[in-house]
Formats: C-alpha cells, sequence, structure tokens
C-alpha cells in the first residue's frame, strides 16, 4: 500500500508555533481540497477563516476554551451551504426545495468531506490540524459572530498551524472491529472484551479513570466527556438552531 | 503547495475493469484510514463490506441501479454505529446516553470522514472511488439487506474498482466563492452571476439543459435531480428511519 506510513502515523495537532499559514497556501490548499468528492457537483459548503485576535476570543468559549482556539494560526469553521445554491436558483427562475433534513444532511456531507480532504492536504504541507466537536453544541453563538445567514450551519471547526510539538499517535481499533464482511457482525460482551483490550490495558486509560474517580474507562465517557443530559441539551439547541436557518428537520 | 497536482486532478470514477482489490490491500486501506480524526477517539462508525454479486444485486435497486453498483469490485456501506460503542458502555457498568441527535450527528461526522479518508487512500493507490448519495433515500431497504442492528444507520455508499476509464476532471467553483474572510460574505445577484458564469458557459451545461427541455441549469436541479418532493419525501423516510434505529431526533 503507498502512503501507508503518512496515514497511519499522522496525528492530531493542538498547539501550534508562531510561524504564520501565509494566505496563498491557504486559498491554495482550499482550493485543492475543492476538489473532493461532492454531491452533484454543487458544492454545498463555505469555509470561515479566522485570523483576527479578536474574533478568535470571540470564538474561543463557543469552543469551551480549548487553547488550540487561541494557539491557532487559523481557525476554520466549516459550515454546510444552501444559500449559495439556493439564492442561484432565485437568479436563474429555478424553485428551490431545498429547506428539509435530506437536503441538510447532503449538505452536511459535503461540508465534511471537503474539511477532511483539507485535513490531509494540510497535513501533507506539515500543518496540523484538530477537529472541535464543540461546534454543533454552540452553533447559534458561531453563527451569530460569523454573520451566517439562513440555510448556512456550522457542522465543524478546524484550528490548524505549524506544530509546536508532535503529539502520541493515538491508538486506534484493530480493523475487524469496525469491517464487516457482506453483513453486519454484531458484538458478543466476548467479542466486545477483545475488542476494546488494548484500550483498556493502556497507562492513559488507567490514568483518566484515577483522575476521574471513576471504576472504568467507559464511565469516563459516559459520566465525564458525554453524558446524557449534555447530548441531549444540545440535541434540541442545535435542532431548533438547524430549523431556525431554514432546514425542518 | 505539496501534492497539488493530485488532488486538484482527482475524479470520481464509476465503471471499473475486473481485476480485484486484493483482501488484505482493502483491509490495510481501511485500516489506514481508520487513523484519520474521530470524535473523542470513539471510532462511531462501521463499514460492510460487499463484494457477493448477489448482494450487489440486492443493493442496486437501493441506489436506483446506478451502474457503478454491479461494475465496482467492492461496495463499501459506510455506517454511523453507536452499537459497538454503546455495548462496550453496558459491559462496563456505564450508562450509554447517545440516543439524541447530537450523538447521531457526531456518528455522522466520524463517518464521513473515514470514508473520505479512505477515498484518498484508495485514490493514491490506483483505485476509482464513487460516492452513492441514493444511501440516504434507502436506508431502511440497505440496512434490511446488511442486517445492520440498533444504533446503526447508513451514512454514505462508496463503489470501488481499479478504474477502466478516467473521466474528466470535475469543474469545481472558484476558490472565493465558498472562502469568507472574517465573515460570512453573502451573495449578491452580481457575485451569484460571477460565481456560476464557468458552470453555466460549459458545453455540458448546454447539453443537460436541452436534453431535459430547461431554460436554466439550476432547474435541472431544482426539477430534475433533486425535486422538492423527492427531497421532502425521503426526508420523512430517512427521519423515520433513524429513530426506528434509536437516535431521536
Amino acid at each position: 500500500m503507498k502512503e501507508k506510513e503518512f496515514f497511519t502515523t499522522r496525528r492530531t495537532v493542538r498547539s501550534y508555533t508562531d510561524r504564520r499559514i501565509s494566505d496563498s497556501l491557504l486559498s491554495e490548499m482550499l482550493e485543492a481540497a475543492s476538489h473532493a468528492p461532492t454531491t452533484g457537483n454543487m458544492q454545498l459548503y463555505s469555509v470561515i477563516v479566522t485570523r483576527d485576535n479578536d474574533k478568535k476570543k470571540i470564538l474561543a468559549p463557543c469552543h469551551f476554551n480549548q487553547p488550540s482556539v487561541m494557539s491557532a494560526d487559523v481557525v476554520l469553521t466549516f459550515c454546510a451551504d444552501f444559500n449559495r445554491f439556493v439564492k442561484w436558483c432565485e437568479c436563474r427562475n429555478a424553485t428551490p426545495g431545498y429547506d428539509n433534513f435530506q437536503s441538510f444532511m447532503t449538505a452536511v456531507l459535503d461540508t465534511t468531506i471537503f474539511a477532511q480532504q483539507f485535513v490531509t492536504i494540510a497535513e501533507m504541507n506539515g500543518i496540523g490540524c484538530c477537529y472541535l466537536g464543540t461546534t454543533t453544541y454552540n452553533a447559534p453563538q458561531i453563527a451569530e459572530t460569523l454573520g451566517l445567514p439562513d440555510r448556512v450551519v456550522p457542522v465543524t471547526t478546524l484550528t490548524a498551524g505549524y506544530p509546536a510539538s508532535m503529539p502520541e499517535i493515538s491508538d486506534r481499533l484493530a480493523a475487524d472491529a469496525f469491517i464487516h464482511n457482506e453483513r453486519y457482525n454484531d458484538y458478543t460482551p466476548t467479542r466486545i472484551d477483545n475488542i476494546y483490550a488494548a484500550k483498556e490495558a493502556r497507562e492513559d486509560s488507567g490514568r483518566f479513570i484515577a483522575e476521574n474517580n471513576k471504576e472504568t474507562l467507559a464511565q469516563v465517557f459516559t459520566d465525564i466527556r458525554y453524558p446524557k443530559a449534555n447530548n441531549e441539551h444540545f440535541s434540541e439547541v442545535y435542532r431548533e438552531f438547524i430549523e431556525s436557518k431554514k432546514f425542518k428537520i
């Protein structure tokens, strides 16, 4: 397999040097990423580039003050965007019908494919990136800060810059944990034990459990990192926000 | 910019030779793709590999008989998967709270990032891919065919194989159409004209308009390719299906 080492040794980078990504390189990388696949060649996305420090200071709390926002040379907010396409339709005597869940999902896929292609290109050019999952939690505040109109919904954010240090490579499950041949092979408790054994045996897993006073690593996820009450609260917030931006869910 | 030519000259491939992608190369590429970023390292996805011709025949109508399904060496159905993670939680005395919209969206992002990383890796290894957007239309039939349990939802499908021919490179909008600096720069009718001028001037655009008896290219999208009634019908179907798989939307 070609380029195996590049893909298997990549890592998420959360702290960056002061070195600037030139405007021309940034545009060139975003332009190259736009050649990634897109539904019906509609390109249902926009990216808002934040370089201004005052703007980063406003965005930081939207991302629960994760330090990568202020450390990053650029913050890129990737948005599902049907606004441009709908305006085109309206200028061309065509009646758009994109204020619905399918259209929103189509734009989310386009946007995510575009963002990930950017990550790969940036990493190949020596730039580190970090996705901020908080984008779907605080979309209303982000939209307000960036001036997003109807039919434009933030989906994910990347912080990007030249790496201040290279973190360790993250572990991943063995591939047979997520590859199913011909038919979904559901998980028995024994298989679950096997799949998660290596992750649970890691030194940092033990540390997370101890630091959070939990019994198991799974409890760190369910009780601390991604708890039910948070998920449910932000589900309401995001769904209502998406509907306010004219996609009926 | 490194690798510019690779990224700007890639294309979607819809017809394939008989040459087989070896099982080991396929696994290796999927394994490498799993090193792409994933939320909290949860890897909220599964991929179902279809090589069996009888299974392809059942999947083909789910994708409106797009010929790339039967032509492909493998069909890969990428699914948002909280089943594995929830089963792990349940085996570890942890109470999962992932039956909601945020968790579904998180899994959709993880799945799409994984799928797109696979596409890039496959293309770097001489293999062509095509996304099938029909996956979100006919998810119920796809799930039935592949035996998907609760908390597993098809998000996108790729057909993959060695290219029978290399299609033309698709056009894309100029990058300043989708890049916004600091704040969303909304589109005036004049700017819409400028952004879409090159696409509308293409020879194939004229052909699409003529073949479909339309006045404008935008009408080909709104009236033929992605009409409102279809979008609304499949919005209902997908939302109900996702809820039946235990994600409350």
